[in-house]
C-alpha cells in the first residue's frame, strides 16, 4: 500500500520509526515538529528542574533551532542565564527566547486584555507570538467596566489579521470585542479574580458560552497557547 | 425587658407567637407579611398542586389580600380561572395576578434583556414588579453581540432608579450595563444556553464576579426575585 | 473628536445609534452585522416558537440578507417549509438554509469526526461553514481507538486550511490530529458519551487542556461556532 | 442621528473616543467613571505590585479624585504609606482610603454579620461605604445559632434603607434577616468554614437559593461589592 | 480463638455464612437484619419491577416479618394492592405499609418542614417512622422566611426526644432550629428549589456547614433515613 | 528503517494506511481490530439509528465476524430481530448477540453485586464476557449493608482470576472485596441512587479513592468495559 | 398573646432581648447556649486571633462556664498557655479545655476510624465529647481493606450507645459498620486522601449515599460536630 | 455452619478476630494481608510522622516481612535511613524499599508516560511494581503531541502482560495506546497541568470516558495503585 503513494515514505518513517527524535533519557525531543507543524518544541517549564530545562536548551539550540521556554521559576531563569549568558529572560512573564526574532507576517495579531492584573498573561502571549514570527500590537485594560477604553481602540483592533483576548473574572470582554470584529477572537480566561471565580473557572465557562460568534477558547492562563493558535492563523 | 420598650409588644407578639397565621393543612400562610416586609405572600406555583394553589388563592383573597402566583402549570393556570373568572393569567410568562394594579412609584425599573430566548423570565420580572406598584420599561433583545442595540437605549435605561439585566449563556450583558450607569443593577441569569452552560451556571458564575460595580446577582431564571428586589428599591 | 477621524461618523452613529436594527417585537434584528462582522445574522433555533423564527425569516429575507438556522425543532422546520417552500431543509442536522450557497474560498476546511454518534454536531458544521462560502471536506468516524482511519486521511486532512475536530467522550482525536497538522484545529467536544462524560464536560475539559498545541475550543456541541471560527480563519 | 438628539454629542465623544483615560503603561485610568456612575475608579490591590499601585494612586490624587483601594497587601499598604504620609490603612481590613470623608445621605447602611470570622469582610463594606458617603450602623457576631442575639437588634436594623448581611459556612443568616424586614438584603457570603464549604461556595449557593424575598448576592468575601451596591440604593 | 469467647459461635456462623438470607434470584433478603440491627429489611422501590416488589413483599410477610416499602412507583403500588389487598398505600409519598403498626416509644420525634413543596419527603419521613414504632408530631411549613411560623411552634418541638428538619432552597431552617433546642437534629435537604438549587445540593451544603451545632445530616430527600435515624436515637 | 525490521510491513501498511476499513457512509468499520487488539469491533447502540446498527451488523456478520451490540434501544433491537431473526437479544440488559458463544478460558471471571437495581449493568457484564470467551460466575445482591451476603460467597470469589464488582449509592462495595481477594478488582459505579448520587458521580468518586489495594474503575454503569478489561486479564 | 403562656415570659425575654449575652466588641458571646441547648459556646479557634480567643475564654470562665475550643493554631495555644497555666491543651487535635471533665453518662460513645492519618480527627471527637461529660472508647485503624480489624471488635462496639465513624479517602467504613449495628452512627469525613478525594468530597458523598441505614454525616474533618451529636444521643 | 466446611476454620478465625493484628497504638497492622492478598502492608507515607512511620517499619521487618513506603517526605525518608542504613531511598518519588528485590515474572509490565513532568508518578510505579516481584520496562515521555515517539515503540509496549500508562493534561494517550494494544491498560491521571486541568480532573475524566476498550483507571498521581493492580495481573 506504500507503493500507492497514498503516503510518502519519508512520512511513513518518520511517523512510524519516530524520528529524528533526540532522547534525554528525562526527555525525548520531538525535533521532527517544526517540519511537521511548522513551529518547534516549545518548552513548558513548569514541572522540570532547572538542569532538565538547561538540558533540553542545549540539546535544541545544538540541533540548530532556536529556543523559546515559558513557565520558567526564577531558579530556572537563571540556570538558563547562567549556561546561555546571550539568553533574553524575561521574569514578569516567565519566558525565556533565544535566537533571531523577526517578524515573518504582513498582518498582524492583536492582543487586548482587560486589566492589570491580566497583563502577564498577554505578555506572555506577546512574547510567544513574536518569536513565532508574528507582528503584535497590545491593547491592555480595556475591561467593558468601562467600555470607552475599548471602543477607542476598536478600528485599530479591526487592523488585526486574528485578535486574542486576555480576561479574568466575568471574561466578558471576549464576547464584546468579538461582536465588534470580522477577525476571528482566540479568548484567555485568566485566573484573575477571587470567590466564585474558582481559578478562572467562571472566565472560562462565559468565553465557551460566549452569546457572540467567532470566539474559541484556550486554557485558563495559557498565553502561550492563544499565541500559538494567533500565529497559525496570522501565517497562512 | 420588655417594658424597656426595646421593642413593641404587639411586634414580640406576631414574633413569637406567629400571629396571624392562616392554617390551610398543607400551607400556613404567613399572613402578617405584608405588614412586616411591605409585600404580602406570593404564590411560588411549582411543586404544588392545582387544588392547593385555590386553596392559598382563596384564602388571601378573603383576607383581603391581592393575589399573585408564579412558575403556573397550565393545569394550574385553569383552575385558577375557574375558581377565580376574573383573574388575569399570562401564560407565557405563568403567572396570575389578581387585584387592582396601578403604579405607586415616581420613577421607574428598567429590564434589560440579552435575548429573544430571555424574555420569559423578563416578563416574569415586568409583570411581578408592576403588581408591587413599580412603573416598568423593558428593553428586550440587547445582547453584548451587537452593542449598538444595546447603546441605543442607553439613555433612556439611564432614567431608571434600578436596571433588572436577564441574560443567559455568558450574561456579559450584566457587566456592560453597569459600567455605563449609576443605578444599581439586579442581576438575573437564565439557563438559556446550552453545553456547557450547565443550566445557567455559566451567566450565574461571570455576573457573581462581574468586574463592573454595582450588580448583585439573584437565582438563575428568578424573575420574581428580581422584581421583588428592584421593587424595594425603587419604593423607597 | 469625532473630527479627527479616529473613527468614521458612519461607524460612530451605527455604533451608538443602533441603526440600522429591525423591530419584531420579540427580536431585535442586528441588520447591520454582515457589514461589521462579515456574516449576517443566524437564527439559533432553540427556545424560539416557530412563529418567532418565521417571522425572523421573514424580515431577513425581505432585506435581501441570506437565511440560516440551526436547532430547528420539527414543528419550526415545518413552520419554515410552509411560509418558504423552496427553503432547504436538513432534519437530521436541524439545518435551514436559504440563499445562494456557493464556494468563495480556495482553501478548504477539514472536518474531522470521531464517531458515528458524533456526526450530527459535524453536519452541523459542514453545512454552516458551506452557507458562509467555505470549501468543506469531510473525515467522519476517525476515532483514535482505531488509529489507522486517522492515518490513512491524514495527507488529504493537511491540505485543509483549518480543522474542525468533533469528538465526545475523552476528546482525545483533537489532540493527536494537532499533533499531526501545521492548520489551526478547532476542537468542538460533544455530549456524546455516558456517565462520567456529564453531557461533554470531559471532552470540554480534555480539549481544553490538550497537550499538542494548536487547539482551540469551542462549546459542547457547537457546530454552528466552530463553523464560524474556521471560516473566519479560511476566508482571510 | 447624533444630530437627533438622542444621545448628547459630549457623551459620544467620552463613550466612542475613550476620553478622559489617564495611561499609566500598565494601567488605563477611567477618569471618567466618577461622571458615568456616580463613584470613581477604586482599586483592587490584588495581583497589582505595590509600585502600581502607587503610580495608580499618584495618577487618581493628582487629577483631584479621592483614593480608595482594597485587598492591598501589607507591602502595598507600607508602600502608599511611605509615598502618601497623611494616608489612611486599615491592615486588619485591608483598605488605604484618602481624601474627606464625610456623610451625604440621611438614611444609613446596616451591616449585619454572623461571626467573629466574618468581620475582616464586613469592615471592607463599612470602610468602603462610609468612603461612598453613606451614614453606616454595624450589627457583628449575630449568627443564627443565638437567634436572640439578632433578634435583640432587629429594631434597629429596620431602621436601615438597605441591609448588608456577611455570612460564611451556611449563610442562613441572609434568609432570616430578610424575613424580617423591608429593606433589601445584599447578601455577601464569605469563605470562612472548612470541609465541604467549598471556599464560600455553601454559603453562595445558600444566599442565592433564599427562601426569603429581597434578597441578591455578591461575590464571595466581597465586602467592597456590597458597600457599592448598598451606596447606590441609600443615595438615591 | 472461637473458643476465646470474644464472639459467639451463633454471631460467627451468621456473620460468615450468611444465615438466614432468603434467596430470590434477583434478590437476597437478608432476614438476619431484624435480629442485628433492631430493623427489618425495608424495600427501596426506585429501580425495582413491580413483579419483584411483590416477590419481596411475600417472602418477607411469608416469614413473619412486616413490610415497608418506600419510593414506589403507581404500578408497583398498584400490583402490591393487588397482590395484597389489606396493604396500606399513600401515594402522596409513594410508600406501602403492611403489619401492625404501633407506638413503642414514649418520647416522641417532631418533623419539622419548611414548606409546601418539602410535605412529600417530610410524609415518607413520618410514615417510616411510625412504622418503626415512634410516636411522630408535625410541623409543616415553617420556612425561616416566616420566622414567627416556628417560634409558635417552639415549645412543642423541644419536647421531642430528636427532630427531623426537611427543607430545600437554601436550607437555612436546620440552623435555626438546632439553635434552639436541646434534642439532636437529623436534616434531610430536599431537591425542592430551582437553578443554583442543583437538585438539592445547596441545601446539602447549607446542612453539612451548619453554624448550629448539633445538626447531622442524610442524603437529599431521604425521608426514609431520617426516620431511620430518629427511630435509633428515640427508642434506646 | 522499515528495513531494520523494528515494526513489520504488514504493521505498518495497516498503520498508515488503515486497511481494511469496511465504508458504510455513516461508519468506518475498523475490521482490522481483531487482528490488533484480539476483539473485535463491539456497537455502542446508544446514538445510532436501527438502520445504522442493521447495516453495521450486517457488514460485520458478512466479514465473518461474530456480532456483539450494547446499550440497544428497544426499537433497535427489534430491528435487529427483523433483520437477523437467529439473533439473540437480552432486552433487560439491551445487549445483543451474534455467532458462537463458548468459553475459551480454563480460569473465571467473579461478578459481584451490591443491589437488585445493579442487576441491569451486572448483566450486561455477564453477557459481553461471555461473548469474548471467558467463564462467568455471578453473585448479586451482595452488598455492605449486610455483610453475611458477601462473605458467605468469599470463598467461591476467591477462586476467580478477576473480580469485577457493580455497585452504586456510595460503592463501598469494591473496597471491601478487594481487602479480601488477591485477584485484581475491576470496579462498576452505577448511577444507581438518587440526591447527592449525582448520577453515579459518588460511587465512581468512592471506588477511585479506595482504600483497598487492586481495585481500579471504569464509566459509570460501563458493564461492557468491565467485562472488556476482566476479559484480557482472564485470558492470557 | 404571652398571656396565653403558650410560651414562658423568660423565654420570650431571653428570646427576643438577647439577654444574656456578653459583648467583647469582637465576639458576642451567647450565654443564654447552656441553658438552652445543654451545651455552653464552644470556640472555633480557625479564624480568631490569639487575643481574641484568650479574651473570650476569659470571658466565659470569669462567668463560671467552662471552656472548650477547637482548632486551635500553635500561636493561639501559647497564648491560652500562659494566661490560663492550668488549661489542658493537645496540640496534635488543636484542643483546649478547661474545667471539670467527669463522664456524666452511663452508656458510652465507640469511636472508629480507618486508617492511623484519621487519628487527629477522631481525637478531636474523643476530647469534646468526654469534655460534654460522655464516657467514650476508641477504636482506631480499623479500615476496610483489612476487614478483620474490624470485626475483632464489633462485640466492643455494639455496647456503645451511638457510634462516631472517622473516615477519609472513600469512606466506606461507614456503611460496614452501620450494616452491623443497632446504634446510629454518626459518620465524619476526612480530608485524608489525595487525587480524586477534593478534600474530602469523596467521603462526604460516600456517607451521604450509603446502602446502610442509619448514618448521618456531619461536615468533613469536623470530629467537634461529631462529638456534639453524639453526647446529645447519648446523654437522653 | 462451619462444620459444612464452606469456609476453613482457620478462615473464619482471622476473619472474624483479626488475626494476626500487630498493635502499635497509632497503626494496627495487618500482617495476615500477604497471606490473604499476596502482596503484603504498603506504608502510605502521607499524613504519617517520620516517627510513625519509623515504628511501622520496626514492626514489618522485625516480623519478618519485606518494607515498601511511598509519599515520602524528605523528613521520612531521612529518620527512616537513620534507622535503617541499608535501607534503599528513590528521593525523586518519594519511596523507600527494603528487603530483597528480585523478578519473579516471566512476563513484563510496561509504563508509558506522556511527559517529563509526569516522571515521578511513573517512576513510583516502577519502583513499587518492582518491589512487587514484577519484571518492568519504561517508555517515558511519549505523549500524543507527536505520535511518532509512540509509534517507534509499540512494538516493545506489545511484549507487555499489561501496560500502566501515566499522563496528565487531557490524558489522551491512555486512549491511543489501548487502541493498539490486546493488554489491558492501567491508566494514572496525573495533576500535571494547570487551569481547567482542576488538579488531575480532566485527565481522570478523560481516561474514565476512554474511546478505546481496556482502559481501567485508579486514582489521581496513583503510581502505587497502578504498579499493584498491574502485578496482580502481570504475576497470575
Amino acid at each position: 500500500m506504500l507503493a500507492d503513494g497514498r503516503i510518502s515514505l519519508d512520512d511513513a518513517e518518520s511517523m512510524i520509526c519516530g524520528l529524528p527524535i533526540i532522547e534525554l533519557g528525562h526527555t525525548r525531543i520531538d525535533a521532527d515538529r517544526l517540519r511537521r507543524t511548522g513551529i518547534g518544541e516549545v518548552v513548558y517549564g513548569a514541572g522540570k528542574t532547572p538542569e532538565q530545562i538547561v538540558d533540553i536548551a542545549g540539546a535544541l539550540l545544538s540541533s540548530g533551532q532556536r529556543f523559546l521556554a515559558t513557565r520558567l521559576s526564577d531558579s530556572a531563569a537563571a540556570a538558563l542565564k547562567k549556561a546561555f549568558p546571550e539568553i533574553e529572560i524575561d521574569s514578569f512573564a516567565g519566558i525565556a527566547r533565544m535566537g533571531k526574532i523577526s517578524p515573518t507576517t504582513k498582518t498582524k495579531i492583536a492582543i487586548v486584555s482587560a486589566g492589570t492584573s491580566d497583563m502577564r498573561v498577554a505578555e506572555e502571549a506577546r512574547l510567544c507570538a513574536e518569536f513565532f514570527g508574528s507582528r503584535v500590537e497590545t491593547f491592555y485594560d480595556c475591561g467593558v467596566a468601562g467600555l470607552s477604553r475599548l471602543l477607542s481602540s476598536i478600528d485599530k483592533i479591526r487592523e488585526a489579521r486574528v485578535v486574542i483576548v486576555v480576561a479574568g473574572m466575568e471574561g466578558a470582554l471576549a464576547s464584546v470585542v468579538a461582536g465588534l470584529l470580522k477577525a476571528p477572537v482566540i479568548a484567555v480566561p485568566t485566573s484573575v479574580g477571587y470567590g466564585a471565580n474558582f481559578g478562572g473557572l467562571s472566565a472560562l465557562l462565559s468565553m465557551i458560552n460566549s452569546c457572540a460568534n467567532g470566539v474559541s477558547v484556550v486554557n485558563i492562563d495559557n498565553g502561550f497557547g492563544a499565541a500559538y493558535n494567533a500565529h497559525l492563523i496570522n501565517s497562512a
